[in-house]
Formats: C-alpha cells, sequence, structure tokens
C-alpha cells in the first residue's frame, strides 16, 4: 500500500483494517485489548515480510513476542478504519524492537502508539537463537537502513 | 463437580466460569460471541472426558464442530459467575449432538442454551469416519444411557 | 459494495472483512467464535442501513439477538479475505430472521452459513415491542419485497 | 481471597481465572492478546475494592487506561489455572500505575508481568480530573502505605 498518511511516514509496512462493533465496550469505546491485536496482525504482516514465518519451518528458528506495550492516545469508536505502522526501531543480536502506530480515518489523528520486542527462537533447540542472516537483510532492506550491532535489542 | 443446579440436572459434565467485564459489549451485556466461547470451553471439557483429543493423536480421527446455536434468553452482566452444562444428546454414526446449557449465578436463572454438532473426522485420510469405538463408549458411559444408531445423528 | 460473488446474490448487504492471524486457534483454523463476530458485523452494517440503532434512541425501540445459528462448511485459515453477505428472510409482527453467508476469497467458497432472529425490543419499557413501521419499510426496500405478516417471525 | 503464593506477596487483589483452550493461538500457546484481558480483568477488580467506578456515576470522574504493557515470561497452556496479582505502585495527582503479576498454577512460576497507568477522568468536563480523594484513601488502605505526591505519576 502506498502511504498518503504524514502521520505513518518512515513506516515501511502498514495495514488497513475496520473497526468492528464488537469491539467496543461497556465504556462505548474501542478496548484496549483489541488494540494488542491490531498490533498482532501488523507484526505478522511483516514478519511475513520479513521470511521470519518461514526460517521457523525451514531452520527452527522463529519469532517470539517477548514483550509489548501500548500508549492509548485517542478512543477509537465504530465506525472507523484505522491504519497500523509498524517498523523496525532496534535490532540486536537475538532480538528486535517493532515499533506501531495506529491511525484513525475519522478522527484523522493518531490513536495509540506502543512497541513489542521480538526474540529469536530456535524452537528445536528450545533456546535463543541469533536473528538469521537472510531475516536480518531483509528488514534492513525493507527499513532502508543498517541496524549496527547492540547487545541491548 | 457435583451439581446443585436443578436447572442442570442431567448434564454430566458442567463447567464454572466467571463473567469478565471486558465480555461485555456497548450495549453493556455480554456480548453474544462470549456465549460461543462459553460453550467451547465447556465442550472441551466434555471432549477431553471421552478421550475424543487424545485419539486424534493415536489414531488421527479427532471431531470437528460442525454446526452451533445459541437461544439467548435473559443477558449477562458483570460480575457474574456461570455455570455450563454439558451433555450429549443425540449419536449418528459419524457424528453427535452436544447440547449446552448456561446458568447465570447472579440471575439464579438459565441465560442461554443451544447446541453443536461434532463430526468425527479423520485427520489423515481427510475425510469422515465412524465415531472411534472407545469415543462412543465413553459417551455411553458419561451419559448412562445407550444411543441408538441413527443416521442424522 | 457491487457484488460480483455469485454465491452472495441475493444479498443487499455485503461486508468485507480480512481474516485475522490471531483469529486462528491451535487447530490452526479460524476458531468457531470469530464467525459470529463476523456475523455480527455484519448484522450491525444491517441494522443501521435500515436505522434500527436510531429508532432506539428516538423511540426507545431497538434490536436484540434472541438466537444464532452457524454451519461450518469449510475451515478459514489466514491470510484471507472474506465476504459477509446479510439478508432478512423472514418478517413477524416484534421479530425478524436474518441470513448470512460467509464467501472465502481464497477458497472462492462459501465457508459458512448462518442465521439469527433479532426481536424488537422497547428497552424504555422492557418488554417486547411490534417493529417500527419505518424499520419495517426500509427492510422491504432494501430486501425489494413484502413480507407478508406471519406470528412465527 | 488469602494469598498463599509467595510470588505474589505484596498483591493485595489477587484474582483466579481458568485458562481457555480458545485462548491459544496457532502457535499452540496462550496468544498475546489474552494477558491484557486478564490484566484487565484484575485491573477492574481492583477498582471496584477502591470505589473508582462509583465515583464515575456520582462525581463523573473515573479511570482511563491510559497505557498498558506486559513482557511475557513463560508460555501459558491449556489446561492450567492462572492467579493475577495486582497493585497500584505509584500514584501522581491525576494518575497511578498499576503493577500486575500472572502466576500459572500448572507451571508454578510466573508467567507474565506487566503495568499500566490509569488516569483520572473527567467525563462531564471531558478533561483530566485529580484523583478523588476517597479513591486516594482507599488506595492506601489497600496498599498498607501512603504515596507520595508525585507530578510523574
Amino acid at each position: 500500500m502506498q502511504n498518503t498518511i504524514p502521520d505513518l511516514d518512515g513506516f515501511p509496512v502498514i495495514i488497513e483494517l475496520p473497526v468492528q462493533w464488537g469491539e467496543m465496550d461497556a465504556f462505548q469505546h474501542v478496548n484496549n485489548v483489541a488494540y494488542f491485536r491490531y498490533f498482532e496482525s501488523a507484526r505478522i504482516a511483516y514478519l511475513e515480510k520479513i521470511g521470519h514465518v518461514e526460517t521457523m519451518h525451514t531452520t527452527g528458528i522463529g519469532p517470539i513476542l517477548a514483550a509489548a506495550r501500548c500508549e492509548f492516545k485517542r478512543p477509537l469508536t465504530y465506525p472507523d478504519k484505522i491504519f497500523v505502522g509498524i517498523r523496525v526501531s532496534n535490532m540486536g543480536t537475538d532480538r528486535f524492537t517493532m515499533q506501531f502506530r495506529i491511525f484513525s480515518q475519522k478522527l484523522q489523528k493518531i490513536a495509540a502508539e506502543g512497541d513489542g520486542v521480538i526474540v529469536s527462537y530456535n524452537y528445536r533447540e528450545r533456546r535463543r537463537a541469533p536473528i538469521p542472516d537472510e531475516v536480518r537483510q531483509r528488514i534492513e532492506e525493507l527499513e532502508g537502513r543498517t541496524f549496527p550491532l547492540s547487545h541491548h535489542g
């Protein structure tokens, strides 16, 4: 998708989702839990683009969500359409940080921002693993930059 | 669990669940979708008791939900605790019908009733399969009755 | 949306939804509960078109879901896009039946079908109410037919 | 509930929840989104204890979740029972931080930890409001300590 939303500039992957009526709770706003589902859908779209789901089948090394965080800026309500931008903001040897931002079409404003830490995990050996080289490379291509190796991820 | 709820007499399996605040929707009642999650949790508890999940690993024959139905009798609200009774009401060669009933502790009344059709499926051969004998037997033990073979399930 | 899916001919309202990865369960298919969320989203879209949500504010008479049913025809998996068609198939004095059908873009087949009963309810007087005339009229316009009065809904 | 779990010492409110089968995703672990629902259920239990939901009706001042964060320590699977401890760790003039911890009965280990920021909001005047005195007092009673006023919350 060609991005035409200035607030999402710099996010190489953007997904579009309808707000569903049933995502609202008794306070008549979209429930906080739904934002983490939106984030997940964007994350999966990104992980597919960098082949990190495939590597799980070929090398046994796949992604694990180690932490997630969201700041709720403005309440969302049905009906609306949201655009979820996602990017990698930081990369270590065995983990990277993904940042996401939710833009509301109805409000024409950022509704939420957050991030998550993805750890590279060897499912066969049941321990952390370095990020596979091809995954690292595809992230750098997608982000249009290189990531200096840091040990903090 | 020893059943002390007359409305759930005749249900050999009963599970207990807390109503969660976040299950309520903008109408300030528990959303219809949550009832199907309650039903599922009861169904899984029953399927485990009859070993129908194990047979999936040993014989490749497991259960598939082919249909589900719910009648919403009274709205549920947080806080409450519900008791979900479940039983097999009908059994054919390759399918059986499970009936469920949701009882609200707060209302002291039946909140919902419904049923679902479980088809026995051979995941290896990718087609319907007769209900494994041991599953049929355990259902009959649990229900304290025999089921005449019918072709309608 | 102009319908170009023969399987959804005759459904005056069709919504489009992305299948989300997180809607899949441990069997790696979209969980049954998600279908009822899809159905709800289509139902709300229809109810808005016929003004049945507005009448709740102006006259206190709104819709209540009294029953819901779904037949799961083919498993859905991520990624996919679905089209949910919805129509009124039957109308009584205080209730109507909505039929829905889920079409999978990936499978190019019907994935599920079902229906639900909507009861017209006077929230101020806390009892069933006749379907407001303007709602009945808009349903008939949308469906392009009249509904003979029946007492069974 | 009398706490007998050393890992939850110091949490004045603890709720108990069954892990539901349908909360697992295609990776066959409880999906990350479910943890935020668990957190919400604990938060609501705490907010009720301190009367912060009531103040919304009497004074128009109620709680809003401004941010939420979770660290996933160990994967949860069905069947299991979890205990969610929750406490206030920090309090400012118009906001406080709630910390939560999820303990798995099956693993006998901490499965997740996180926190959230609650902002006190005047729904009538549509702006932030100081935490009502009685709410502040009940938090201090519940936590068995006083909170020095900070402007960072």
